[in-house]
This record gives structure tokens, C-alpha cells and sequence, in this order.
């Protein structure tokens, strides 16, 4: 059954305003001990998993206003996580910074995501992504045109369609 | 005085599509041999004079269309370049990935970029931005609301504004 849920996701991602976030970029580790990374943002909060498969974590940037009408933000997905199915009112821009990624437009084969791709899925067109399989992706992503709105999740990608990668 | 003139780097700059580009992300050097660096987008090509004191270099990474409204690229700056004061009719943010670099709001101080950092300048306020004195700068340009226009340009920031940098 398909989920129709406004991105709580988006909604709850942590405003960045200029130059005010840590430097060091901490991640917290299982132990609350925090390793410091070269990673561009902070690793960020945990996705749910009504909207994810193993762990991927959101970062916001630029958060939603009247004004630029973007929603700025990064994921890290650690290898074998992904989003559910869903689709964007204005489309997305997905710009990958570090790591191995997949995403799949349905209907098409699953593309192969490297550091420096830029990956675009036009408004109201069922997608997902994520890491690939054995190694993480840092993915920033562009939703334009806020006014029509976020997100809508849906269903889970399967293993099986998650796998169905030809290298 | 005052030159309008839209923006010819923006128009000029290469169109990336899905999965297309180069993955080793080579620099093209002065004696044209060819350096693969770590950055995450190739260097692009040279900014124009007209538009940027010193070496400045735009990589396109989305360009304008009716669907996503939003210009997306990559400026390498090297140390000490920087581009003139202008202006953007829908507004414009920027996200640092390497490097130092500076921002000016007209009448407000110089602030200081890092990686990580995201700034952002509303529609209409004049602005420069660039590296830092000694260190290069990595820059991604999200221009939303590309319907509005893309840029103004406007005189070259001078070395005395430049130099009014407190660290």
C-alpha cells in the first residue's frame, strides 16, 4: 500500500545559517565517543525507517522558505541503505560528494552514482537511492520549487530490486 | 560604473547530465599536461575578466530549464581571486566543499568560509565572493528561481575591500 506522508524528514532537518556549525565535523559513534572525519557536513540524524532501509542519515542545510523555495541538505548512507520509493512535487537534484551510490527511476535500469555525478528526477516520477552495496555514499540533494511541495513516501525498495544492479 | 549584463559564464557553462562526466576529474594544466586531483568536480573553464579578478574556473553542473528552475555549478577559486560585486534576482546559495574563502554582503563585514559552511544572499543585495588571501576555494553555486533571471553583474571588488578582511 503507498504511503502518501509529507516529508517529516525534510520537516524535522536541522537549519544551517552561515558559518555558525561545527568545523570538525563530529560523528557520534555507537559509544557516544565522536570521531572527528574529513566528511564535508556532520553526519546528521537518523533517518526513520518508515522511510529508509538500514541506517542513512540527513544533514539540512538550507532549510524551506518563501524566499529561495529550496530544500538543501546531505544524506549519508551507510553501504546496503536506501529511501523507500518516492517522488517530488518539483522535482530533485542529487549531487554525490563521496562514495558509491544507486538510483533507480522506475521503469529504468539502476545507474551507478560516483563522487562528482549529478543525478536529476523530474517532478511526480517514482525514484529511490542509496549506497551501493559494499562501500557509503555522501549525497546532497537540491528539492526545488518548495511551493508545490517536499516529498511523498511510499513503499520499501525490496532486496530484490535493490540487487538488481548490473555493474 | 555600473555594467548589466546577464550572465555569460552562467550561459557559457557545460551542461552535465547523469553519470557523463569524467571520474578522475582532470585539471588541465598550463603546459597542457593533465592533473587528477581529489576534488570532487573537474576545474572548468576559465572565468572572464570582465567578471573575476584573478584565476577563477566555473563548472557547470545543472543548467537552466523551466522544470528545476535552479542553476547549479562549481567555482574553483585560487588564492586570492575573486568575483565582482553582483546581484541575483531570485537570490543565490553557496556551499563551501574545500578551501577558505571570503563573502561580502554590501555593508556588512567580510565573513570567512570554511568547508561545510552554506551562506546564503536574498534576491537584489549586491554581494562578492571568492578564496581567501592564501588558501584556495571550492564552491558550489545553487542560483534558485532562475524564472526571476540569473545575475547582474557589476564593478570588480577592489583590493582595499578585499584586504578588509578581520580574522
Amino acid at each position: 500500500m503507498i504511503k502518501k506522508v509529507i516529508c517529516v524528514v525534510a520537516l524535522i532537518s536541522t537549519a544551517v545559517a552561515c558559518n555558525n556549525k561545527p568545523k570538525e565535523n563530529p560523528i557520534v559513534q555507537k559509544d557516544n565517543t565522536i570521531e572527528k572525519t574529513d566528511f564535508i557536513f556532520p553526519q546528521g540524524e537518523k533517518g526513520s525507517p518508515d522511510f529508509f532501509t538500514g541506517n542513512a542519515y540527513n544533514y539540512g542545510l538550507v532549510p524551506m522558505d518563501s524566499t529561495y523555495t529550496t530544500l538543501v541538505g546531505n544524506v549519508y548512507f551507510e553501504p546496503g541503505a536506501r529511501s523507500n520509493w518516492h517522488t517530488h512535487p518539483g522535482g530533485q537534484i542529487l549531487i554525490i560528494t563521496d562514495g558509491i551510490g544507486y538510483h533507480q527511476i522506475e521503469g529504468q535500469p539502476v545507474e551507478v552514482m560516483h563522487k562528482g555525478d549529478v543525478v536529476k528526477c523530474p517532478p511526480n516520477v517514482r525514484h529511490w537511492h542509496g549506497a551501493s552495496k559494499d562501500s557509503d555514499l555522501q549525497q546532497m540533494y537540491i528539492v526545488p520549487n518548495t511551493e508545490k511541495g517536499i516529498v511523498e513516501w511510499m513503499e520499501a525498495v525490496t532486496d530484490e530490486q535493490y540487487n538488481n544492479v548490473k555493474n
